[in-house]
């Protein structure tokens, strides 16, 4: 080899070198690159989390507007206190064991585990090693996960209202918000057994609404009418002391529904992620629309009025049904979903009165009858839906949350009582519960 | 060629494969990198998208609140059951027909196409080849705009409050969100005339706010005044049921304001976006601000008291006039935009009241007044303003919207009636039309 | 060199081109992927910013809801006429020059600089040359700032309110939003001596809560208790006329609570800031939920009733105690932080009512005390707390706001008086102030 070819030699080297010394930096800072999108990732479907649990959150003030609404003014700050508290307790029980019981490590398929208090959120190298599996903040599921329970909850306050005792009320709350909810949520949203038979629950129609409503007929047949509702064989109306604010509680509802169906979706961070949350923001607003509108018009025909609470009623029965699958109807079918909602209300709301079992905001027709229907309609709205599948959600969520709240309002009922005394009704559950009146200026005794 | 140097070109051959060995999967990681940075881009302009109609559709509770707390206690019911059932209307109407006349094929720049229910959105394909021109949701957009038609007709049932029938204004409802808003948003937003004349209107003084307010005048010219307002020469004041809520009401809409004007920039997702919207928020806050403190103060120099009322409409006012240009102006500016609104808005009422056009809650001096304002001040505000292209689309938005609503309004009061019973006007619209009272326990008659 | 030899010198230069040409183009491509990234980065946390910023101005409807349930109703239009109009003028005091006081350039640590208006937002070559210093809106950031002086403004409202003059307190919230409150602030958060001492304060338990507070008590003992409150060594409790807008402005806080605390992290687009602000929202929760239990409980066990007003104080005094430190908590901790402060809130008001200081919204107790609480919680709470500097933070926040305060107050006492008439406190204030009722049907004289 002479010279020239030894150096010609190195000069493919070098050329290899130069070349390389171009392109792997590139590969490495690209590496970086992907990393710190995989992160900026994970924080904004972490972030889309905390702003659709925030909205969630805000559905207890809906639900506390709704009620205080509706009910007359002297059982009012008992209501009041009745929903604030819930939430609370709703926050720290699910905090202690009940996020646990639901998604925590489970023993089989029916039975789930035990444990307590959060664990730590994923660190920087669990994200980036996950492959894309790990991309929210787990303490930012705990909070959207932590309000979805207290929506169970509100929804029992507002059947048993104006005649059950305070903290009754809160003693099942805590078992409640702790066991009966977690239990049955693990049953599909935590991987059990309604989950594995197919059954489609999307942000709740059966797991929270179906189940509150399911708690609350417990407690309203142990409970017994409010004294002057059905005597004599007639039915009397008890209006509401407040509508502005019924009303402006539904419409917190219905803004925080967004959230509700929205962060289920679980995930925004690529175009069908965020087209699925898009279309889902749509149905429940046009689930709601569909029913409000029926509920007004119903309630037009059979009545001669248009009664405002069977419309607000609507609005919330179209945002009950959407509930079990918000994402594969079009928004024509989600209204008629919504519209179907609302006629049932309305009807249900007239068939319970007459059965004499006194819900004295609807609820178990809205998140009850509108719950189920919304699961029913799920296994037409959604291929992969199977009626039979939905119809055994159904049972299995009403018979578990139905027994075991009759068990826990039976014991609460033998421990502590859970009706105030009939003078106590009468003068109201404010003075004797809260000692304050919530309108102390407005009405005179 | 000997052994080696045939070896040698091998070798070239060898170092130029390993270079591009090297350097393709990067080109290659980098195309899915590029791919999934573009599809977070989308995910953040939906997000975006989204959280801001939550805020605007937010404003329906803002509009309920307001008027409820504007009226007299025996017509509460009645506007509270407009507000939710209107809203409701615009979302199935806009759903089936005013979107597409917005915002689908138009016939030409003055006809809008004519087409049904919401297409299929972006696929991931179509994102990607866009080159950017396609960057977020369709549903989430359409979800943007369904919230606005909303907020043009809550506009109209202020104005219209305690005297006209429940069912005559939702049948207006219909063909104002359906047909009457949506040709004259084609004209500016959706690509038509308006728009090429360099009529500038950012997030609606005009096309939202002007509309609704137009559509209202020629409501309130048909209907007339209330009983009692205007009697003997004299003007007597009708106060307002209950101020807490109307002022919970003007706060909501001053929050869902953010979303208004803030969710018009129509993305965020880069540096200049990002900016822009968060110059919006500013000026938008700023304006309300301006607009409140000069009406609260222009109130206690003519009146000698601070009028709560009047302070609420300067927040308002401010607003709607900071709405058509909210990004070109400093905030210092956009504070006096927000300012002379204020003072605008407190001499409308006035005027208004005086030239004996009965509006209860003084929608027409707000919007209508304040949209021209507003609209007027963009053409010196942006550079790129032309007050004669301004005057242009403020008198066509006017005369389409005030014509059609008035061939409506007539229509309707032919067919069905617009107007309640003098008996039912002095009992109050709710026993009438609602078969309810807003607050039974408070008011004793 | 013969003519192959020569061919492949050229053969050698073509391999380096040719994978140069592949390399190259891959780095220039990937650098503007890395600012397409940083750009989007700075977008999110924008968005958050802005988002949460508006969850702050949302307090402002708490703080007027809540004070305005809980003060008579006849001195209810006035009370909501003070929260709005000091919100209006906290956004335009602080964008004139309170924002540049309080993060502009200073004199040293203990004397801020002067100067006016808002400057310009950084560009996307500031950005991209920054090296991540630079990741958002500063106008973003203003508008996040702005709202939190607003908080600290409404808190002396309350305090103060049933015989303040409206316009005397309008014109202490110009000194307060323009002066007093942007010195304390630039001494923690815009880098002055507090927090080079390692004085810790996350969100503002001190800077916002303590500072409010300090100028509340000020502007009471000048004022005076209510009349007839302190009659013949008898304390008489004076019912707040309307409960559910008292519970609804709890409740509106606390969802603002998650802007106020969850913002206050300044950043959220990587993993470990995503979980540091998931970790926020979950403490802050929770903290909430523990103050109330805790002060329903308590005051349960002392007064024999579950007291409403005392479980809304007490969230609110687990929201103020968590403000100083809500990250580095365990939830269980934030749960207990909240909890002592639920327990504190209800002795301190009972206390402070003792000792004959007026507060008609417990705003002191729940404040300043809590306040207090949860400066010292930190020191513990938080590895790098120190006792001593939290103490010393507390006495020179307290000092310097309730010096300036108590001048500020007795300037406005000589120049216009602070208090109005006895004849206009026994009538309310609302006419003699605002020549409006908040009520005019439901309250009959």
């Amino acid at each position: 080899m002479n010279e020239k070819m030894k150096y010609r030699k190195y000069w493919g080297l070098a050329v290899f070198l130069a070349a390389t010394a171009v392109a792997v930096p590139a590969l490495a800072e690209e590496a970086n690159l992907k990393d710190t999108v995989v992160q900026l990732a994970y924080s904004v479907d972490t972030f889309y989390f905390l702003m659709t649990g925030a909205l969630v959150m805000w559905m207890a003030a809906g639900f506390t507007m709704l009620e205080a609404g509706l009910v007359r003014s002297k059982n009012t700050v008992e209501i009041l206190t009745k929903n604030v508290a819930l939430y609370a307790i709703a926050c720290i029980t699910y905090m202690l064991v009940g996020y646990n019981i639901m998604y925590g490590d489970s023993i089989n398929t029916i039975i789930p585990g035990l444990s307590f208090l959060l664990g730590a959120d994923h660190t920087v190298e669990e994200v980036l090693k996950s492959n894309g599996e790990i991309y929210y903040s787990s303490l930012a599921d705990f909070f959207f996960q932590v309000v979805f329970v207290a929506t169970a909850m509100s929804i029992v306050s507002g059947a048993v209202a104006e005649r059950m005792k305070l903290w009754a009320f809160l003693a099942f709350a805590v078992v409640m918000t702790g066991f009966i909810y977690p239990v049955q949520g693990f049953w599909k949203w935590g991987g059990g057994f309604l989950d594995a038979l197919g059954f489609l629950d999307f942000a709740g129609s059966g797991v929270v609404h179906l189940c509150g409503a399911s708690a609350a007929i417990a407690g309203v047949l142990l409970l017994g009418a409010r004294k002057g509702k059905y005597v004599g064989g007639r039915i009397k109306a008890i209006p509401g002391a407040n509508l502005p604010i019924a009303t402006l509680g539904t419409l917190i509802l219905w803004l925080g529904w967004f959230g509700f169906n929205g962060g289920s979706e679980l995930k925004i961070s690529d175009v069908t992620e965020a087209n699925a949350v898009a279309m889902v923001f749509v149905n429940t607003n046009t689930a709601a629309a569909g029913g409000l509108v029926a509920a007004l018009m119903l309630s037009r025909a059979w009545f001669g009025k248009a009664d405002l609470t069977m419309a607000l009623n609507g609005a919330l029965a179209g945002l009950v049904a959407i509930t079990a699958e918000p994402l594969t109807p079009t928004p024509l079918v989600a209204t008629l979903v919504g519209a179907i909602g609302g006629l049932l209300v309305v009807t249900a709301i007239i068939c319970i009165d007459k059965a004499k079992i006194d819900d004295p905001v609807g609820a178990i027709s809205v998140h009850g009858v509108c719950g189920i229907w919304g699961l029913l309609a799920a296994a037409f709205t959604n291929p992969e839906g199977s009626l039979i599948a939905q119809l055994t959600g159904i049972v299995v969520i009403f018979a578990w949350v139905f027994g075991t709240s009759l068990v826990t309002w039976f014991i609460i009922k033998a421990v502590m009582g859970i009706r105030v005394s009939e003078e106590e009704e009468m003068e109201g559950v404010d003075v004797a519960e809260c000692g304050l009146a919530a309108y102390p200026e407005f009405t005179k005794e």
